[in-house]
């Protein structure tokens, strides 16, 4: 194996970095990558035209606003955007979220602007 | 969407089965599957030649033997197994599991057997 077996702690990763919605990459699987992100307040409205988005709460809760709905999570709830659906995530406490999606997805998506930022690897 | 925008809580999709060994699609990623998979005692050794396989355990204890060591996952921690890479997954006590890896992924691997199931969508 290229890396030593060492699990990835995401309580842990989490106690690493403050940043909010500033994506860190914990995980790769295959093409895919394991980011956390912390996040409050509201993001931007944005789709992903190219690829679904995992959503899963690790602490706090996280209203992903959809155009026909929002959809509330607590920890241990999960919810994926199906590629092509508007979405804005936000969030009245911090909230800790693990994402799923494909190696380069930027988390802005169409939208760009200022809070657009390239993941970082959390060794 | 295709779907009402509704969350996946792991909690209540666990509570809803108790096979051991039997893995639970709960959510999709483009071609990559979300599954549940409760677990206790010793798996088989196998191998995925042509996928990674991402291991987070949501309550209990796992132990994924690798032939150059074991590595130990509690609640909040994950694990990828690399392609190519021998293991066997083993639960002293009853351990729930989030396994993220392409759909069509078998659990056994290369290795079949008895243990083989065909993971079924819960709804």
């Amino acid at each position: 194996m290229a890396q030593p077996p060492v699990p990835v702690s995401l309580a842990d990763k989490l106690s690493r970095f403050s940043e909010l919605w500033s994506p860190k990459i914990v995980a790769g699987v295959n093409d895919y990558e394991v980011k956390l992100v912390k996040v409050k307040r509201e993001f931007v409205w944005h789709t992903h035209e190219e690829t679904d988005e995992l959503f899963l709460v690790v602490t706090g809760r996280l209203t992903i606003q959809l155009r026909d709905g929002d959809v509330v999570l607590g920890p241990g709830e999960l919810f994926v955007v199906p590629r092509g659906v508007e979405h804005c995530p936000v969030a009245e406490e911090e909230t800790s979220v693990l994402l799923l999606e494909p190696a380069g997805t930027v988390n802005t998506g169409d939208a760009g602007g200022p809070m657009t930022k390239e993941p970082v690897r959390l060794d």
